[in-house]
């Protein structure tokens, strides 16, 4: 009777759901992941000194190269540090120079978003750039490594500065230009429970294709290693993360936060691209609400879902699966 | 004795080459996959009247719903027939509302430019757009189920039109207008071996991030199913394409083709994105060259890699896997 009922709460089903559901948190407060992708477009976002949206986690704005084509200042805003990778410097100096970018802030002047930290190997930024940044106050920390990646030397940088840096505001300078922040990552102790840290990373999906894959894979590595840092992909599209074995509840103050309201919910996927499929889904608030879905590569994937759940929605999967959600305001 | 040699040719390595390499051909012409992605940017492609690069293989161009960032002239002119999914007749159309993509061609007439098939489920293309292509001859098929997408729908059309066309040019007006392609598709007898149809594909890959999974997704599904049927998605930063469990010679011209000469050679990535992984690579004619190496996503990714070989390269596989090379003309 037992091995019965089990096997028909494994039936495989999608329920076609109305456009519109209120979804409670998950009964369980202590056993669920809870995101909150939208916290940085609710609030003050025209208010135009930084601010943080919380004194216990940390928001980190990160620049990789390549053309900044969404409303910058609002998340900006949102940070507590700017970083750029290599010739991320380049698209933020040139974002300045485009007057199409600034009809929600017609006031921008370059010289008031300054990175904090400008990290890589320097063959993309220009030797202009450059200068412009440091005689502004940037600190740039070269690593020329080629064993890291631009990307991933801005995140040892990342976790550097929040280890160190109310210690010594020049804990940077005496690292190596090869490898130093890898090596003061690694001789650091990281016994205790690592800092709480959300980046938003802008420019590392929708570019060439390899970029973008390397961007997925190194999303499902960061979770292994640093599980307390969060990462949000922010592309001209779409928001992009990691949901985590287990429950996850994501919310939102409302849709219409990332959403203008063209009579559909908004739009979204989720996508099993780790090492470790099929992956079985079950999700609460979805339009196309899953059942112990299996979903993998070569086979059924959920794209072109929407979000029926008007402040949220709950996803329960078998292992660690991206999702992206539409933004579209 | 046997036993060392196996293992010492199965060490995973990295060989390190020079930028440029000439590969000759895999030895046994009868057993690997001959990819030649950039026969549509080789020739005559300033000639303005449609032609075939061969007469024994199909060419199509299919357009999907998103801004058109490519030069579409030179590959228009190399193809057989055209598709629009849905709203990429829309896009199709707004391409010739923008001076900025004419400067190659400056005589440019959107009435020259005609697809030979519109298909999907018409809940994005414009009416005066559908009334515009209409009235100059494109063929509407609208297939209103959800079960398929917009994507394979038109595959569907693609490959009925090759196999009906040549005796019935009417053969789509029987169909029903929920599912009737894939109906009719598989009425048919597909017992022999399919008609070679090489796909190139716009704007699948680079919009919201689920369409651009799905799209890969349905690039290792079409190779199981319809494996005469090569599909080449391009963007306005690369081509993507899947190589064949086993030996693949990519070849082309000379890498100026899609490459212009700034002192590096052309970039690519070898992408494990399937639901099968790891897969072993060993490649002949990259930068970093792999012998016996695994990758797998949540581990290695071969990004940021190039192609040292003049003419082309070889990449052994344990499994399909997703290649995207840089195009920078």
């Amino acid at each position: 009777m037992g091995t019965m009922s089990q096997e028909s709460a494994l039936i495989e089903q999608v329920i076609e759901q109305p456009d519109s559901l209120v979804i409670s948190p998950p009964s369980d407060l202590s056993s669920y992941n809870h995101i909150q992708p939208f916290v940085y477009l609710e609030g003050d976002n025209d208010n135009d000194s930084k601010t943080t949206t919380s004194q216990t986690n940390h928001n980190v704005l990160l620049i990789l190269n390549q053309k900044i084509t969404i409303d910058l200042i609002s998340l900006w805003n949102k940070c507590e540090i700017i970083v750029c990778a290599d010739g991320g410097a380049d698209s933020l100096y040139e974002y300045f120079s485009n007057n199409n970018n600034n009809h929600h802030h017609p006031n921008l002047q370059r010289s008031d978003y300054i990175p904090d930290y400008i990290v890589g190997d320097f063959d993309s930024i220009s030797p202009d750039v450059k200068a412009y940044y440091q005689s502004h106050g940037s600190k740039t920390i070269r690593q020329s490594s080629e064993y890291y990646n631009d990307f991933t030397k801005s995140i040892h940088c990342i976790q550097l500065h929040y280890q160190l840096n109310h210690e010594n505001g020049n804990w940077f300078e005496s690292v190596n230009n090869v490898d130093g922040l890898a090596k003061l990552w690694d001789s650091l102790d990281h016994t205790n429970r690592g800092i709480d840290i959300t980046i938003y990373v802008l420019n590392a999906i929708g570019g060439r294709f390899d970029q973008t894959v390397q961007s997925i894979n190194q999303l499902y590595i960061m979770n292994k290693i640093y599980p307390t840092v969060t990462v949000f992909f922010i592309t001209v599209n779409d928001i992009i993360f990691l949901l985590k074995k287990g429950v996850n509840y994501v919310s939102f103050t409302n849709r219409l936060t990332f959403h203008k309201d063209d009579g559909l919910p908004p739009t979204c996927g989720l996508l099993p691209l780790s090492n470790s499929t099929p992956i079985v889904l079950t999700s609460y608030g979805l339009k196309y609400d899953m059942r112990n879905w299996k979903t993998e590569m070569s086979g059924k994937v959920s794209s072109s879902n929407r979000i029926s759940g008007e402040t949220g929605f709950i996803v329960e999967c078998s292992d660690d699966i991206v999702m992206n959600i539409e933004i579209d305001v």
